[in-house]
């Protein structure tokens, strides 16, 4: 498997973080992994959701899109066809539990923080992208309710990435784009925190069922690249 | 009425065109007009709908959506809630009529253009910087197929542009921002014609019914900015 | 252009608004204007929706359907097809800001108005005819809420119609019918007050964009056709 | 149990039918019992549901709707709700049923006939109303066929009608008016053709389980107002 | 007509009900018939639907619903296509009118049983399987609220079960499986209470119109079959 | 962590796969898993989806759902909410994609086989249980292909199954019961093949982020439940 712009099995696509994006969300960000381009967006609601109220508990939760022709050939946009399909629901669905994994939600208190992540450029890898940028957006959102004292105590005990790995045969290589995505043997990505534990793990067999052997090797892969993409999240919010 | 940042009643907010900001539509643009900011991709489909078919014409459609965040208050996802509001609907509609106006569909022959136009952030003209920039990456689209010969002649017959107009009082403004456009007496778009002619021209009284010579006020102003925003257009196109 | 009938240019199609039709809704209109016929029902809520609670102030709404065989060809149920089309979304809120126009919402007091224009038979226009209709409806409708006291003051300050205006070439033709509709170069609708000013203005390129004294031949026929619906407005309500 | 206008027990309601009510439908009927009034288009397709092709036969299918302010309180638009109700379908279904019984379908041969039932006034009886009228409706249809010579052979083979019945204690009603359907203690719908058979029976026991004696009963008074809607129906289409 | 197995034309299929099929549901039973199943579970709500609140009454539903492989043919699964059919809709709503009429609703007091019937086989009469099976489960509900004295009165009034019965030629014939119903020149459904009177007879011509004593030939039938059923609930809920 | 039962940390619950148990499927089976039930049913198509026509090869999907009452407190259906929720969807695509691991495409040639998993009962496990048991109806149901000769070459690879495992402090368990689920520190699921690779992998952080090393020792759990769930497959496939 020889990778794009000879990139090294272990090495991940050119990553830039933009913060400040948008002038009316509590927290935005732009992140770019190689062509991989998503912009996510923080908002926060003065309440929680129905099942949540006089818990006297925050909730964190992520809302996952794509613009039409953020695809090699243009897709029909979700909102004329009427639904989400189920990959975007799934997909919706992890950011959020990701997301939520870093925040003590009772120090947040009743309040909300919705994340859109909403896919500008789709090289693969967007789920992981929105996770790591999402990130961003919702520290960005929460200092903003600390320096308006909406908080006192700050709820962001550990900081969130992802980062997808694949199996080539015998290789493992780190952050897949489009076309590696879709000739992979296995596909799995990994939600890593700053003290490096696992949020979320998800493999699939998408050519050949795989051994723990393989699971071992793209886990350390995926511990290397989190590192890197940790070091980038301390910088863009700086 | 005094403008935000000294803007005078004729002067359009400060606006800039961005070209080839998507690697896969066959055309593209990012136009900002003050904070209202829309992207706009051009997907060429070697089909054209139904109704259509052994017409030997073309068509051109425009799809608008906003992303959930780019408002001052978080609004639903479209997607989410299972349909478009008719408010998107509508603003789909008059961004193709639009835009068909600047194309003989003959020399377009059997396939399609979808314009979408995703607003990443709104403060008010977001139908008018849709039509404006939508043209362009339509244009770049066009462009693309005549370099790769798939057509021959020309279909672009005339550049369109569109801006917005206002009356407070007896004065009349160009180009409305989002606090404008909720406080005008009256409020018109002017969908205009590089020869000076009109596509659509829609006017609404929403706090007092208007005079022909308020509409005429209003017309002037328009045809004036749509010189400028024309120049802009062709500097983007360069 | 030759029209049928013999009918001149700038003349209006055979009109008739019948008062009184459905025993249920506090005010009802059907209007046919030549061949087209809608059935206006005006029903009064004693709330208003929530955004507007507690307000003090009153609402109008409208809502506009076709029968499937009003049609020339039948059309799909829309309740059958699961969704409002854009055109009938956009025509009812057309149709209920021209009626909002008419009516001082403070004078209305916290209660909703629905005017439900249901086109029995379709032959060009029958957006103009549910407004010139729907007004009537209205009226009667307030007329009930004034003789039972539930209010004390008038909320109707003006009269609103509407009536459509073509281009064909050079000439202006008045109140265009389905034939006159689908062949003209420009198509006009215009909602006109009986003091002589515009609640809405649209007018659309069909065939070729329009030069601004197209736009003036037409509004002149559309103030002339007004005042005479304006007559029939009043005879039916007397 | 007093009827409404000194009415007897075993007495229809003024009921009326006219024809020719639509310029464009195939058939049309305006039919009117007491207060109900129902508008019956019949459209001819030349072609029918994917299901039936190739099998030589025709098929008449319907589709039933209530205006929104056709009943004493409005109700929400199924167009705006996004779905018929179950009662909707129910009644269609039923309709096109009672409908197919009078045809023969290989006389009709492959060409749909859809009859539209549009209730534009209720006070009950609305079912078994647009079962009548719809009759007169295909009716006419076939007629137009047999006339332009479409189809050599008369499809139609039998008339249909229905009637409402209900049990208030030991009294049976004919044809029962709103305010009756909604107190009687049982409420039988009666299809019958022509020839006196039933097409369709359908006994609810509202209030109370009924007995066969009353079902005997409601079944005497059906027949005898089933003669007078055939001979309605036959005047109507003379 | 020969009828599978030799049956009698008027003999029931091999019909069991057994009770305490789920774990969680207040009252639950698996009737079969023949080669027809249906899962039936009563659930009990603290809560009555929006229109009844503060009515002192109580409310008894139902809903059907199929299985995708309970039929020959595999069918769309309802949810995945986004509705409930017409036919789901109309039997819902007929198991749901049966079963209130065993119910005194002052008794049962303000609180909702909703009983779903889900068809995990079906081989024709499965509206009246979900009928007489939905009655067991019911009753089972009941009895736990009359033993956890949340009721104190017993609201069960009578017994009601449902059978089918078809004519063919001039043969009634009780209880037909599907090839059987898919072949009847008449179609009918009783549900009967068990002190022999009728809650709903619904009959339909599926081939030809039918005489009255078609339709006594079939009352007597169901009456015969419905005893039978009743002992089967009996011993079913001892 | 006390298990109910006195069960084992390492220990399945008690496990029964019963096949034909519904005699239209090609194959069905009900797997119970303690209180799990579910019943799963093969059905096979003679097309593949249109993405897929003229590749010469088949596919294998899957549908999940749960009937209201299958749960502790009654869920509302998803067909009457009209949309299928996320985590049905998930399901679904999780199970098609496990089954798909066991077939080769290309020997079962261009048809479908669907597999729709029907909860009957929920106690935890049931996306693990529907995945267990869907295996075996798929294998029953290419077992008939071979026998019919449909098909000539056995497309059957690899069996698979799936199973549940969790954190609890420092304890993993295997086969989580719902009440053990819903307090589990972390959950995983383990697809695994008889040639004990895996097919999916997915672990959830629920409560706490978890390390490598309890990722294995879940692991270790899953691996050893699968051998002891491959032989009830085998028992049941006799």
């Amino acid at each position: 498997m020889k990778r794009a712009k000879g990139r090294k099995n272990n090495q991940l696509r050119a990553t830039k973080i933009q913060t400040g994006v948008n002038r009316y969300a509590e927290g935005s960000a732009l992140i770019s992994m190689g062509n991989t381009k998503v912009l996510c967006m923080a908002s926060v609601d003065e309440f929680v959701p129905r099942w949540m109220k006089d818990t006297g508990k925050g909730w964190v939760t992520a809302e996952y899109g794509m613009l039409p022709r953020s695809t090699h050939d243009r897709m029909d946009r979700e909102a004329k066809k009427g639904r989400q399909s189920g990959r975007t629901q799934e997909i919706s669905r992890l950011i959020g539990r990701a997301l939520r994994a870093s925040i003590d939600m009772e120090k947040l208190g009743e309040r909300q923080i919705v994340v859109d992540c909403d896919v500008l450029q789709a090289d693969g890898g967007t789920r992981c992208a929105s996770i790591t940028g999402g990130y961003v957006a919702l520290h960005l959102a929460i200092q903003k309710l600390l320096k308006k004292k909406v908080i006192t105590k700050n709820p962001m005990e550990v900081a969130v990435c992802a980062v997808s790995c694949g199996m080539f045969g015998k290789d493992a290589l780190l952050d897949l784009n489009y076309d590696e995505d879709s000739t992979a043997d296995v596909d799995m990505n990994f939600v890593i925190t700053s003290d490096n534990k696992f949020v979320e793990v998800q493999g699939t067999a998408e050519h050949r069922a795989f051994s723990f052997s393989d699971l071992e090797k793209m886990k350390d892969l995926a511990v290397k690249g989190s590192k890197e993409l940790f070091n980038l999240q301390k910088k863009a919010l700086k």
